[in-house]
This record gives C-alpha cells, sequence and structure tokens, in this order.
C-alpha cells in the first residue's frame, strides 16, 4: 500500500489542476465504471454546504439555552426536522422519557472560616457578548448530581484520580467524612465524583484551574478564546463508564410499557452531591487551605502554593437542590432509502441538547449536518439514487450521558446489529483549524482517503495534506520523524458513537476540527465566541460538512465497502505489546497466554488480507453476490469483538478492544478489561480477559473467512 | 561486579552489625594486609566532624555579606585560614589581582507607559530573618555586567534560549534594539545575556518566575524554602563558557607581570546592561506587554497570560553603573605532605565568597571543608601518615567566574598537570536530605564505594541506600526498573572543577545533599534560612564532611588507585550512540567514521579491563613499582582526553569528552564539539571533531597500555 500511497501524495502535491485530475483518480470500494459518476457526486454535494447557511443555523440554533427536556430544546428539534424537511428528506421527532435533573434553586456554596462567605455560582455577564446575559441561563451544576446539604473540611485532591488519593495518603490526608475539591481534566467528571464517593467523601466540588483551560493557556474570554476567571464547567456526572443513557432503562429504550428501576436502584449515580464553580470562587477556597504543601504534580495556575487542607479551620457547606422528574427528550431523525440495500444503514448522528447555548458543543455539529442534508437534499432532487440507506439522527440528552442516542440504540438493537454499516458522529464540529479524527481502525483508510478530497479553507491545501504538516510539526524530532501518518486516535466515550460501537459492534468514526476552545460547557460557548474565535467565517463548518458527507456517501454508494481489517489486526498488535511490555515490568507476563493471543492476531491479519484481495477482485469484476458477501463480513466482523457476557463489572460495555476506561471516563482504555487487569496487578483476571479477546477475534477471523 | 554488588547490598541490608563487618570488609585499592588499618582511621575521621562545631563554622561565615574582594570576604578568608592552623595544618592566603564589579549606585529600572513607573531593585527585609536587613546587603546586579543606559520596548523571550528567538521570530517579534526580559532556568545566565546580546538586544533583564522557584513549588520564605515575591537572583553573566577566570589574563595567571587585557579585549564579557529582579516587579512589567500571546512553553506561574511585547507603547529603561576594578582576592591553600608520594596531589576545593550571605552557596561546603580540616588535623596528631599529599583549597571569586581556582591552577598548571591525583569539589554542600553527585566515570565507582561507609542522618541507612532508594522511587514505574544504580551526573560548569578538569584533565567529582532551594543568589540564603529548612540540626553538613574526607583519605592512601576505565568506556559509548542517534534522524550520520570510534572504544574497554586486572594482581602482590606505574597511568590517561587545540573557538576549554554545552552554560554536553556539530547540522564540523575525540581515546588507551 506505500506506493499507492506515495503515488496519491504525489498526484496532490505537484500536479496543477488536482481537482480535475482527482476525478479519474480511483476510489477504493467503486468498480472503475463508476468513478468518474461517484466523483461527479461527490463534487456536486460538497459545492452546496456555505458559510452563509452554516452560520445562519448556528445563530438560530444557539439563540436560547436548551438543554434537554425544556421547551428551547424541543423548539431546536423542531427547526432542525422542519430544515431537513424542507430540504426533501423524511424526518421525524422520536420521544423518550427519561430521568434528567435541573437546579431547582442554586445551589449554595460557603466558605466557613473564622467567618462565613457566600461563594459564587454563577457565570459572570461579559458585556460585548449579548448572550451571557440571557435570563436562562442557569447557574453552574451537575447533570446527575443529586440533592445533598454537607457541611464538612475541604480536601484539594488536584484531578481526583485514584493516584491523587494514594498522593493525599502519603501525605497523612483522609478524605472521608470531607468534602473534596478536585480540578476539571485528565479524567472524566463522573469518575472524579465516583472516586470521591469511593474514597468516603461526602461532598465534591470542581473547577476548573486557570492551568488547564484559564489565563495560562492565553487569552481570557472575551479578550481571547481561553476560560475566564468567572466561568465555570457544567456537565453530568453520570457514571457513564458503568453504563450510559437513562439511568432507569439500563439495556432497554426509555419508552412506555418498559420496567424502571427506582432511581435508589440506579448503579450509574453519584450518592454524594457535586458542584462545579469557576476558579475566582476556587481561588478563594484554595488560598485558605492549610495542610500540608501539594505533592508534585498538584500546583495549578493559582498564584499561590496549593495546600491540601484537610483541618477543621477550613470548612465549606455545599447545598444542592435538584429537581428530577422523568422528562421528555426529542430525537430528529430522518432517512434516505437506499436504493438497492434499503436494509444496510449507514448512519450519522450528532446531538442537539446544550449546557447552555453550545455553539461549539454540539451546534457547530449541528450546523454541520443540516449542511449535510441541504446537500443530500440537492443530490437527490438530481438523480442521485444512494445504494445503501443514509439515516440522520440529531440526539437530545448528550449531555447528561448519551442519553438520546443509546435509548434509539436499545430499542433498535437488533434491527441495528443486523443492518447498520457504519455510524458516523459529528460531536463538537469546529473549534478551530486543526482536523482530528477517531474511529476503529477498519476505517483509517476511508477516512484518510475523504480528507485527501475536501479542501483546508485557511491553508487551501487538502484537509489530509494540512492534518499530516501539522502532525510532523507537533512531533518532536527527537520522538523520530518516522514519516508515518498522523495518528487516528481510539474511540473512548463522552459522545454518541458509544452505544453503536461499545454496546452493539458497529464500526464507528468521530472528528472535527478543533483549536484553542476555553469556554467549554459554560455560557461562553455561545454564537458571538464561534464568530470570534472559533470559526470567523464559517469556512470550517462547511469543511465539516463536506467531510462528514463524503464519508457517508462512500459507504453508502461503494460495491465494495472500503473497511481495512488489517489496520485493525495491527493496531490490536501494538495494544497487546505495549500491554505485555508492562505485564513483563509487573511481573504479572507468567501465567498469560500470550502465544494464543499472537496466533489469533495472525490467524486475523492474514484472513483481513486475503478478504482484502477477494474484495479487489470482486470489484474489478464485478461480482455482485461475491461483493454482497464480503460486505456483509466486513461489516459483521465487528460486530465479533461483541461479547454478550459484557466487560468485568458492567455489563452493558461489550465490546472486548474498545471501551471508555473506568478511571478515565472519556478515554479509551484499549483491551480494556485486560489492561484494567494489568494496571490492577490481578493476573488471574488478566489471564481470563485476554482469552477473552482471544476468543472475539477468533469470531472475528471467522466472519470474515465466510 | 554484579556479584559483587549482591554482597555487599546483602551485608547492608540483612546483617545486624554493619558497622564490626565493615571493618573487616575489603576496600577496593588497599592491599589485604592495610584494609584494617585504613578501617580504622576512616572510622577515626568520621567520627570527628559534628552538628554544634559545623554550626558554628556556618554562623560564623555567613554573619555579613561577603562579596569577592570586599573587606568580609578577607575576613572569612582568615577565618579559614586560622582555623585551619589550629587543627595543625599549614595554611597560608593566595592573593590574586583581578577584575570585578561592584554597583556603584543601584540601577534604575523604570516601565515607560504612558506614565513613567520607577520599579525596585532591592529586596525585602523579612522581619523573621534578623540578618535580611544588613546593611551590607547589595542591591540586585549582575557580576561582570557593564554599565550602560538604555530606553526601548520590552520583548519577552522565555529562557532566553536560541530556540526561544526563533519562536519570537514566528510568532514575528524582533528582538533588535529591544530589552529582553527573560527568566531564569534551563540556560546560565551569561548564555541568556549572550544569546540576547547576539540577537541585537541592548538589554537583558532576568527574573525568577514563580513556576520555577518560587510559590509554584512550594510555601515561599519565610514560611518555607521557596522564593519569596520580592526576591531576585544575583549572579555572573561572564561568558564562562568562552573562559572562566579573570577576564584579562585567560590562560595565565593574574599575578604581577603578567600582562593584562584591556577590558574592551576581554572575549567573555557582554556588552549590554543585564539586571536580575524580583518577581514582583516582573510581575508589572510582563502584565503591561501586549503583542501576541506566547508560544507553548513560554508561560510563567504569574496570573496571566503573558504576551511577547515588543510594542512601542511599552518600553523600560534600564541603567547600570557599575564600578569596576582590580581588586585582591584571597584564596585560602593548605595542604598535609604525603609520606611516601609528596608529589602526588588529592585536592579538596570549595570556593568562600558569596553573592550575600551564602549560607548555601557555598559555606554549607566551607564549614564542610573546616571539619574535614579538623578531624585530618586530629588524625595528624594520632599519628596518621597519609601516603599522597593533600592540598585545601577555600577559593575566592568563584561567583565572579571560577576566579579564584581559575588562577590558582593556571598559575600552577604544570605542577598539577604532573602531580595532581584528582580534583573533589564541594560547593553548595547541603541545602537539604537527597544526595547528588557528579564525576568522571572513572570515579563512579569510588564514589559509591564511599557512600555505602557514611551513614544517612534521617533515615540511618547508609547514604549510598537512601541515595538508591530515592532514586527507585522518583523513576516511574514505566521507566522500566533496570535495577540500575542511581546515576551520577556528568561535570558541566558552574563550579570550581571546571579549571582541573576541562582545562587541565585531572579526574574530578563533586557532590552535595540537595533539597527545596528557592533563595539561591537571595539576601535570604541565610544562616536562618539553613537553620530553618536546608538542615536544622546541621546532621547534613556532618555527613558531607564524612563522605568528601573518606573520599579524599582512599584517595590520599590507596595502594592502587581506585580509578575504573571501564565505567568511562561504557558511558563514552554511551553518550556515542545517542549521538549517533540523532545524527541519523538529521541526516548527518553518513560522512561520518563511526567505524573507527567504536573500534577506539573497544580498544580503550579492553585496556581498561586489562589495566584492571594488572592493579588488582599488584595489589594483592604488593607489588610496590608496578602500582606506581599503574597508578600514575591512571591518573595520567585522564589527561589524554585534553587537545591542546582547545574545543572550536573557546580554546581555554581543553577536554574532548566534557564540557559545559555554549548554549547551556552549566549543564554538560558530552562530547562536546561533536555534540554542538550535530546541534548545528554541520556534517563537515561533526566529522571533524569526531576525529579528535577519537585521537583522545586513542591517546588515553596508549596511556593504560604503557
Amino acid at each position: 500500500m506505500k506506493t499507492i500511497l506515495t503515488i496519491l501524495l504525489f498526484v496532490t502535491f505537484l500536479l496543477p489542476l488536482p481537482v480535475a485530475l482527482s476525478q479519474t483518480s480511483a476510489i477504493d470500494g467503486f468498480s472503475a465504471d463508476r468513478i468518474a459518476a461517484q466523483r461527479r457526486w461527490e463534487e456536486q454535494f460538497r459545492a452546496v454546504p456555505n458559510p452563509q447557511s452554516a452560520r445562519e443555523h448556528l445563530r438560530r440554533l444557539t439563540l436560547h439555552p436548551h438543554i434537554a427536556g425544556t421547551k428551547e430544546d424541543y423548539d431546536t428539534a423542531v427547526y432542525v426536522r422542519d430544515q431537513l424537511r424542507s430540504y426533501g428528506l423524511n424526518a421525524e421527532l422520536k420521544e423518550y422519557e427519561v430521568w434528567l435533573n435541573y437546579p431547582n434553586t442554586p445551589s449554595v456554596l460557603e466558605l466557613i472560616t473564622k467567618r462565613r462567605q457566600k461563594l459564587n455560582v454563577h457565570e459572570a455577564v461579559v458585556p460585548s457578548d449579548p448572550s451571557s446575559s440571557h435570563p436562562k441561563i442557569t447557574p453552574l451544576f451537575n447533570g446527575y448530581s443529586p440533592s445533598g446539604d454537607v457541611t464538612a473540611p475541604v480536601v484539594y485532591a488536584n484531578y481526583g484520580l485514584p493516584d491523587d488519593y494514594e498522593d493525599l495518603k502519603k501525605a497523612g490526608v483522609d478524605v472521608k467524612g470531607k468534602i473534596v475539591i478536585v480540578r476539571y481534566g485528565n479524567s472524566f467528571r463522573g469518575v472524579k465524583a465516583k472516586v470521591a464517593e469511593d474514597q468516603g467523601a461526602i461532598g465534591c466540588i470542581i473547577y476548573s484551574d486557570p492551568a488547564d483551560d484559564g489565563y495560562m493557556q492565553g487569552d481570557v474570554y472575551p479578550k481571547g478564546p481561553w476560560r475566564p476567571v468567572a466561568s465555570g464547567q457544567r456537565g453530568s456526572v453520570q457514571y457513564l463508564f458503568d453504563y450510559p443513557g437513562d439511568p432507569l432503562t439500563p439495556g432497554r429504550p426509555a419508552i412506555q410499557g418498559v420496567p424502571r428501576l427506582k432511581p435508589e436502584e440506579a448503579t450509574d449515580l453519584t450518592r454524594i452531591p457535586v458542584q462545579p464553580i469557576a476558579y475566582d470562587v476556587a481561588k478563594t477556597i484554595l488560598s485558605q487551605l492549610k495542610g500540608p504543601v501539594r505533592p508534585r504534580g498538584f500546583q495549578g495556575g493559582l498564584p499561590f502554593p496549593y495546600h491540601l487542607g484537610g483541618t477543621n479551620d477550613v470548612k465549606v457547606r455545599l447545598k444542592t437542590d435538584m429537581d428530577y422528574k422523568l422528562r421528555t427528550i426529542w430525537n430528529v431523525v430522518a432517512r434516505i432509502d437506499g436504493n438497492e440495500e434499503k436494509d444496510r444503514w449507514v448512519i450519522l448522528g450528532n446531538h442537539r441538547d446544550a449546557w447552555v447555548f453550545g455553539a461549539v458543543d454540539p451546534n457547530s455539529g449541528s450546523s454541520a449536518m443540516l449542511e449535510v442534508g441541504r446537500g443530500f437534499g440537492q443530490l437527490l432532487k438530481a438523480g442521485w439514487k444512494p445504494r445503501r440507506t443514509i439515516i440522520f439522527c440529531s440526539w437530545d440528552a448528550e449531555e447528561y450521558g448519551l442519553v438520546g442516542s443509546v435509548e434509539w440504540a436499545e430499542e433498535l438493537a437488533t434491527e441495528l446489529k443486523e443492518k447498520a454499516v457504519a455510524y458516523l458522529n459529528l460531536d463538537a464540529a469546529v473549534s478551530g483549524v486543526h482536523f482530528g479524527a477517531s474511529s476503529v481502525p477498519s476505517l483509517w483508510k476511508l477516512m484518510r482517503a475523504v480528507t485527501r478530497d475536501v479542501k483546508d479553507p485557511k491553508t487551501g491545501k487538502t484537509v489530509y495534506q494540512q492534518w499530516q504538516d501539522r502532525a510532523r510539526e507537533t512531533a518532536s524530532e527527537e520522538e523520530g520523524s518516522t514519516g508515518g501518518e498522523a495518528r487516528i486516535g481510539a474511540l473512548g466515550s463522552g459522545s454518541d458513537y458509544t452505544p453503536f460501537l461499545q454496546h452493539l459492534g458497529i464500526a464507528s468514526t468521530d472528528m472535527g476540527f478543533g483549536g484553542s476552545y476555553g469556554v467549554y460547557h459554560s455560557a461562553y460557548d455561545s454564537f458571538h465566541w464561534m464568530d470570534q474565535f472559533g470559526d470567523p467565517g464559517f469556512r470550517y463548518h462547511v469543511a465539516a460538512a463536506q467531510v462528514w458527507g463524503t464519508l457517508a456517501m462512500r459507504l453508502a454508494d461503494a460495491d465494495g465497502l472500503s473497511f481495512d481489517y488489517t489496520d485493525y489486526a495491527g493496531q490490536v498488535r501494538e495494544y497487546f505489546s505495549e500491554a505485555l511490555r508492562l505485564a513483563r515490568i509487573r511481573n504479572l507476563a507468567g501465567s498469560l497466554n500470550d502465544k494464543a493471543m499472537t496466533e489469533a492476531l495472525d490467524d486475523f491479519a492474514k484472513e483481513a488480507e486475503r478478504v482484502e484481495q477477494n474484495r479487489q477482485d470482486a470489484i474489478r469484476s464485478s461480482d455482485r453476490s461475491k461483493l454482497a458477501k464480503i460486505n456483509d463480513a466486513l461489516v459483521q466482523a465487528e460486530r465479533q469483538f461483541i461479547d454478550p457476557r459484557g466487560l468485568r463489572g458492567r455489563a452493558w460495555y461489550k465490546h472486548q478492544i474498545y471501551a471508555p476506561g473506568f478511571y478515565t471516563g472519556y478515554a479509551a482504555q484499549p483491551l480494556t478489561d485486560f489492561s484494567q487487569a494489568l494496571d490492577d496487578r490481578n493476573s488471574a483476571v488478566a489471564k481470563e480477559s485476554l482469552e477473552r479477546i482471544v476468543e472475539a477475534i477468533k469470531r472475528a477471523t471467522k466472519t470474515l473467512k465466510q
């Protein structure tokens, strides 16, 4: 494949007419006689999205705060549905009844030293950003925090990771019965709540340290894109690493007739009150703490030496008052039926609900989705007949825990397992100009191919080329300029691909253009912020729509699907060899059957190569029945990584290669159970987990064989 | 050697009577019949130093600020001389006339925006530290800064490294004709001045960022050991990477009759005014800067996003007014003549002059030296007759650029080349409890052996064991617990071993007990600081004296000197393989004769092994004439690394393996010219430099052969 890559690069770099030429160059998965037509449809599609239209979508979607389940959220659902309908697509609302909380009254936070000081739980108005004074902006709160009223000494626990509590113990600071204050970063906030609860803390305050996304990163809003002093990060503290979606209906759709757990039975909910605060408020608390000076790695960007606290003379009162209820949420689902393979689905998903205005997260993606919908609508009018069915999903309540997508995936599980070709996610599509992507390894080649056909607005290079150039720039020389391509990340969690990939085994992708984005989950993630910093000109919204739509068109129209399991085998081999290295350092390698794993991977790789050869042959000979079989095998091979027994202690997650780490929450921990067992120094579990992975790989190999 | 090591560890760990046992265990370099006596002398020596006495020395030495060449400096010289004499040693003052500056009037620093603001160049009084109000504390100034009066826009240039100026260029900020403000750290301050001057800056302000040694490291003085807001770092800005010592007499002693350069001819002096400031003053300047937001890596610990400045509306006036003169400095030199080999010298050196009180730097070492002197005095009275001559040197004007030691080494160069066995340095001996050492690789084994015979005061383990345990703790698991020993560092510059090792080729060591030391070169490096934070109880002063004295006794008394060139060969091989790896990444390896180097190293290693075998045999057979030849070969092998042509563009430095990096100033850059040529992407120079290194290794091999 190296040679092909080189040629493509050559074409892109040196010839003066890349567009004209690309029309005649090959597209993987398409037979020679179909390439020109496919190129034309794709070019025609990419000509549709435009900055004015993308900007107007974003403006409309971000007029009001639209937390899941509110009237304003419903209005955005109707807007998306009606826009898609106006493009000629068949769009409907899909409702679920799910367990959600809003703050009933603003939380009460008091610092109690010699005196009592009431602390602020609101974000400040920024005069130059008109929406920052919107009356419906909520005070700072965490989704799925319980109500509570606790008073106790405060302990600073850094990022709130298990290792941080180890350091606290070493320093002689106990958190039992205390309130911890932790900073955002390095783990999902639900993990911070879970670990705090497990350690015996009775309350948890989470703040945004200026070292992480505030002034130490650059100018703060409204002068720059970073978090200002009076801004905090909202967000869910659901234990989504246990299970995501509606807390009361794990594994089943939140529809009428499905029995619901009592809230106290839900295992993905924390029992201690959790509260986010801004860093000016954190400063007031942290600067008062006594106790030992913080260990290495605990210091943040506030201008004093952090202390660990825990002394009785510095307490905090935290009172949270939550309004919990079953509430209606609204997904929007639109479909374009496939012309030849109606029962093969290519799904594009993006959530729509936001903690406040959500200009970046998620409505830059929603705007891109509407532009893709508009483009596909025009193609259909011009006679385009996609071979497979394309489904657009505008999810609700993602912010609470991927609720809209999980409920839908649970409701349609059987059908999805049979029919879904791939799930293509877009969440925060644009916060800057730097392209990044995550996906299962079988879709790496396709992802790269598509980015070669889209222009990077700023540089005029292809998105692919700019992505690679930047990766080379940021890799230091000493790390070795190995000449490899920019890494495509592993899918963990934190967006709506999770139910598709990790619960059902559907090949998934995620992507976006990133930048200096310090206003995450704050009132300043607004249209004004986007217009000033994220994407002035809205050209990256257009590029996001172009990449996403092209990706969907390739998958919807290909003769032989562009799935490459050689990359998958190589990636798993890499994960395994790294895990084995750790196992050896930790003296856990003895009982492991690494030979079985190596053999399974060898077989898998061999079979992947064979099926690829067959696919190319079948495309060349236009052998339709053979292609149908190969396509099904490629789609179903991913499904084989699902083990119905699920992961240890969290059976909702069933994928043997990819899941969020239990202690990362967002970030993927590949070979999940095996790798966690190594971290836990549990060689028996490591052995068993590895056996399950070997079985999964063997199942995938068998599927490819058929 | 692995087995021997294991046995020793076993002995240290498990047997209940390590002291009793160690008296019968072997000492490398001593014949069987002499071990017991040597053990007895060493034990007797180590029983002498005590905390009360060490504390009293430090108190006396730090009563007044004693900058080189002042009356108070002279008083400390007399105190050291008289103390040594009182122990029965033959001690004398040794004077040189050297070029030194003091501030004539305090520097003037003004921030000029819409208004003019005068900024402080003094350190604040700390009420709980009585000496901080001493009237003779100088205002903040840099040794060897010229006088000047410049007004220009300010540019923030991070650490002032060449790469930082590259980043400034990328950001479109030009420093030509401007004043740069840079932070301490990552390079010697003279390098900061040199690079600023080379880049066209007309003035240079250096401040201590709280991220580096202030509040972000921990509690600040007087609450903790770190630098408080109103403290700055004094220090020399001599280009000591060009040549150290008296600027007017490079390569020659600053004594009567030696012709002197005009100051404007000295190539080791900067031409732009340089001024250190405290971080509260830096905050006033930096918070006003406009221009682009700083690139990655430029942000420090002040609570705002740093900007690069360079705009015309934010200027600084810097006026320095220096009193330059030829001034008298006073080394103290004391000697104990060797009983059998009077013309073989073991030299212990420590400087005595300080920027202010210098409790850590350097007088913790001076106190230790007096305790070693007291111990040796008592041994002599008890009949100890060291085989070789021992020389104590209390250097002056080290702070300006190793002036006292360099002038002495230059004066005695011929004799030293013939007679010096080793130079054992101690500068800041104690700022905490963590032992660390640097030395030529041939002395690693000896250094480790000695630390096995001294107790760590806090833990009761041996210094060796505590050193290793801590190294293991601080190495992260993923780096691999390879089971290796704690690293002994490479000698760069910044203390008085430089003339001995790098100008003359005398095997050298340096060491100390380090800790949280934020008051470096400030008025708070005081007796009170030491008593509170550095070494309350003064037991580490005692341990430093014990290690240092034992090291000297081993070298002074050994039958066959404990030099190991196998370690040297291994270390150089490691340096070379790392350099070659870089050369390959940078496509510079083509023209290099790496085969010649590998062969030279193979021969060297083989010869090292052979000489070690011979040494062991000769010790066993007590073959005195053979031992004399072997000892001379071991001592002279180091001398062969000296190339009389010197390093490129700085001929004073002549050692082919070890020198300070041109752009580090303090830190060693092993294989110096070769490694610099690789950094400069100059393959012709790399080739030639490597050839010189190969020649040096061959010379050393030949010397060992004899």
